[in-house]
């Protein structure tokens, strides 16, 4: 099944439904770890005035180097271990919402598509055979990345928690089998990922046990599973993101993650 | 003003209320950042069955090398700028909750008395002259590192977010001056660390400033400011956690937080 939250005329809070295939995306009562309902109403996408992510994550956990051919593209070793980084809450940002390139550190915003698998069932502790049982479903994610404070930091929290750096949606995709699935990003339609989930080091099983020895994983959380090679800073020339570039991450059954790119605008303390 | 969030027979999903210097506590109705009002009630320290961690926040941000003593003891160099790293929310604890040592790496935890200061409004872009009217108050906390996953993974996130890993409390204290407060940690009822926060590295007007250039601060965020030197790792010969320790971050005029080290208990898959 395809949920995707949105708004509407008549549902200005937002609301969850049931996409299908033809197009019609039947309106849902309730949460969506709550077994939702069918509400009796069904939309168009037409009717969208805005999608809103999905989720509402108590915490965005994410791995780092976790394709072969990205970890080798970095000049980095394969990870021994999943590699765990965080983003903070506040870098969310909904399919076609704008990805703002920050006054702050505008000069090396790098693109990263990456499958986020979305916990249903508080987890702690879990073994691997049984891992996917408290996962709920699949979404696109897009890590983006300021390298240059990723550099001169270190540590990577600052330069992918950027508010709008962490793009999700629109969709969260139940009942699918993530072992081999395309993964790609465009940047103004041009393809500059493209590989397959099957490359991942860490598979979705492995990174929520392992995950799960650590920190308790509650319903909502959003696990960004690691980006494939192709990234900007890696190519020759770099290719860095610009206000008006358009990015898609599209992973085959899942879905495509839309958002433009903006510079930011000044607006005072405070806002 | 010192507000302290708690359980007792007659509010079992917990309340606010505000601590008195004759030990009388006020309850008051409301949220924290809701102007809460007195509740017509009076309780003492003795009806209190559970203290709570006195906000929920959104992010735990978190800065590290922001002391220059720890800086050195560490063999770390100053920081040009603020080190920002993310906490999970899910390894907030609260006054008198234990530190759980989790069977995942039980060998290196160490203890970090840090100053925490909340934020009360949401703060973006704002300048360093007006960045303290964004804090609500502050609060004692313990950012708990596992040294060996700290040194492995390179990045901090996994060692500082087991679960129990961020006490908190058991008080905000609003309307202090902390430009040079004593700040120490005891083990045991051993000092092991004793200096001012006008050692920082960076004070709080100039952290929120600048992580307000990076992420909106949202009202309830946790900013845990950095830790003095003395850190167990750094002694000859280490002093590193155990079960049984009890450990205290005791701030001037912010209060004393207490926990006890336990083990963990293995419990099985999904608690």
């Amino acid at each position: 099944m395809k949920f995707v939250r949105f708004t509407t005329a008549r549902h200005p809070q937002g609301v969850y439904g049931l996409a299908h295939d033809n197009g019609d995306i039947e309106v849902l009562k309730g949460g969506l770890f709550d077994a939702p309902e069918p509400a009796g109403e069904t939309v168009s996408p037409g009717d969208i005035q805005r999608y809103l992510v999905p989720v509402d994550p108590p915490n965005i956990l994410a791995v780092g180097r976790n394709y072969r051919e990205h970890a080798a593209e970095t000049d980095d070793d394969l990870p021994q271990a999943p590699l765990l980084f965080i983003k903070a809450t506040t870098s969310l940002a909904a399919h076609e919402d704008d990805i703002v390139i920050p006054a702050a550190a505008p000069g090396q915003v790098d693109y990263e598509a990456e499958l986020v698998a979305i916990i249903g069932r508080t987890a702690r502790n879990v073994p691997i055979e049984t891992a996917l049982d408290y996962v709920f479903g699949f979404s696109c994610g897009h890590d983006v990345s300021a390298r240059d404070c990723q550099q001169s930091d270190g540590q990577w929290a600052r330069a992918k928690s950027f508010d709008t750096f962490a793009p999700m949606g629109p969709f969260v995709v139940t009942g699918i089998d993530v072992s081999g699935l395309r993964i790609r990003m465009r940047v103004n339609d041009e393809c500059v990922q493209d590989q397959s989930t099957k490359d991942m080091v860490f598979n979705v099983p492995y990174l929520v046990s392992y995950l799960s020895r650590s920190t308790t994983l509650l319903p909502g959380t959003a696990l960004f599973t690691g980006t494939p090679c192709g990234v900007g800073i890696a190519r020759t020339p770099p290719l860095l993101l610009k206000p008006g570039d358009v990015c898609e991450v599209d992973i085959e059954g899942v879905g495509v993650l839309r958002n433009r790119v903006v510079a930011e605008t000044q607006t005072g303390a405070g806002r």
